[in-house]
């Protein structure tokens, strides 16, 4: 088993202006679970209630994503998300939250699971996350994701368990709201300084950055022609991250910036229709080919301007 | 002569949660012409009142920009625009427009001017760029500048202007709104069917796009870690950007890929001080050392993802 992924397995309604759909499957582990196991093997640590049936579970099992710690509460039901896109996608207007069997959901690992050496900690509260944590053995690369709900109010338990991860994921306003810093940089730095040795910082249609010890990564977001649902796109992108650094075992920088762009190409499908509809039906020539897609889109040759380049007042004109 | 700008020159007066300026030297003509002054010589088309003096002439005189071409008013007063930055920087609130001497201007361009191969037009009235247009021999490449005012309130004019223009720099919003559409890839398709055969999107700190014919480019924002004034910034894009083209005479995609980098580096130095302050002080050693830093920023390596890379379930547990 190459990584364990803890998070919510849920029902979404989600209702964009391009269309909408009733109760798909959703949640955080599950985007993040397909998405990573077109790189590598998956294990889901989630909790679900008597409503999830096959027709979820299929989801999971055509991709190899192993269930077996999937706590299951016949008599309960699954965690319900109800929202709402605006015109860009980039306001998300929650409508209804149930949190029915997560609220009491209390992830007990098993042996194997305590051994698996890659760890994405979706976004739960803290303290879940830290429990988590700190019954994993010895984890190569622990990712964590959270959201200004868990930064505004369980801020110390979220200081903790910053304290025992690697990678931090979060978006621009969580890092500066997280850092207490409204430039960018300086509340990278910050937010280094609290434990993760490296920041991504998810920008929705305008792409990813990451901070690290030496430098900077930034890719923009591809444009696509259509965009449905951006629901799950931020776990799809760590799927596609840390399934790949899973894949390799190569953890240097120049693997964590192929990680970045295998995360925006997992995202970037994922938003294409609704829930995992997109993800599901992907190939790795899909995968390559919009990998090369990043490629291109950023590409310019390296120049050198001299003044010399500059054209000579007099010699090109006549006053 | 290489390159013609049309524009304000203003006296701005600047607020941000960093700090603020009165009556600085500003406008789009300002700013275009010291960015694109590094790459090729600018010659001036504004208009301005008693008001300018020595201590703003140095500003274009220092850099050698010809200012025959600006009208002086010694009756009237200069430009003047007044605003205030929140702590994101992205949201502009205008305090004053005082359009003054510019509220008459009605530019005539001589017969050295008439024969300047580049040309951009900075953002005033549609029917001003498209008088300058048409006075023109036969320029070599048009860029034009525009913003929400003048698509809702001059939609027609601007229209017109837009089938006699080669690029088109406007940012996302302005760029939704023009094509009225919400999809930034359909958007700019529709946009480049009236008339320009290159739009350039700004995007403040997330950067620049630009899609031609056959593809997209896109260039992330270069995170920086002082940010005092935004004001100006896409002028000097526009500046580097056809500086750069004027100064190679090469029209090619990839040239005009390295000419959206020097137009993001000649941005993101603009945005580090008030005013023109940091751009004045520019080297072709800064400049080179920040085309650098974007390379940097945005590389990663190619790499083929194969099946046969993901770890097998068996091979990695015991369960």
């Amino acid at each position: 088993m190459s990584i364990l992924v803890v998070g919510s397995v849920a029902f979404d309604s989600i209702e964009t202006p391009f269309g909408q759909r009733d109760r798909i499957l959703g949640g955080a582990a599950t985007h993040f679970s397909v998405a990573a196991s077109f790189f590598a093997d998956v294990k889901v640590i989630a909790v679900v209630g008597g409503d999830f049936g096959p027709e979820q579970e299929i989801v999971f099992t055509e991709r190899d994503i192993d269930l077996s710690g999937l706590e299951r509460v016949p008599e309960g039901k699954t965690f319900y998300y109800s929202c709402e896109y605006g015109f860009d996608l980039n306001d998300r207007h929650s409508r209804v939250t149930e949190l029915n069997v997560f609220a009491d959901f209390k992830p007990k690992l098993d042996e194997v699971a305590r051994q698996v050496p890659y760890l994405f900690l979706g976004n739960i509260a803290p303290t879940l996350q830290l429990e988590v944590r700190r019954q994993m053995v010895s984890p190569r690369l622990v990712v964590l994701d959270t959201m200004n709900y868990w930064i505004a109010g369980a801020r110390e338990a979220l200081l903790q368990v910053l304290r025992e991860i690697d990678i931090l994921m979060i978006n621009d306003a969580e890092a500066r709201q997280l850092a207490e810093e409204p430039n960018l940089v300086k509340a990278a730095q910050r937010i280094r300084q609290m434990g993760p040795e490296t920041l991504i910082i998810k920008r929705g249609e305008y792409g990813a950055m990451m901070f690290d010890q030496n430098a900077c990564f930034a890719v923009p977001g591809l444009p696509l022609e259509n965009v449905f649902d951006p629901t799950g796109a931020g776990d799809a992108f760590a799927g596609g991250f840390l399934g790949y650094l899973a894949a390799t075992h190569n953890l240097e920088p120049p693997a964590l910036r192929q990680a970045v762009i295998y995360g925006s190409v997992m995202a970037s499908f994922t938003v294409e229709e609704f829930g995992c509809e997109r993800s599901r039906r992907l190939t790795y020539e899909d995968i390559n080919q919009r990998f090369r897609q990043f490629k291109q889109l950023v590409h310019f040759e390296d120049i050198e301007f001299r003044r010399s380049d500059k054209p000579s007042f007099t010699a090109t004109t006549a006053d």
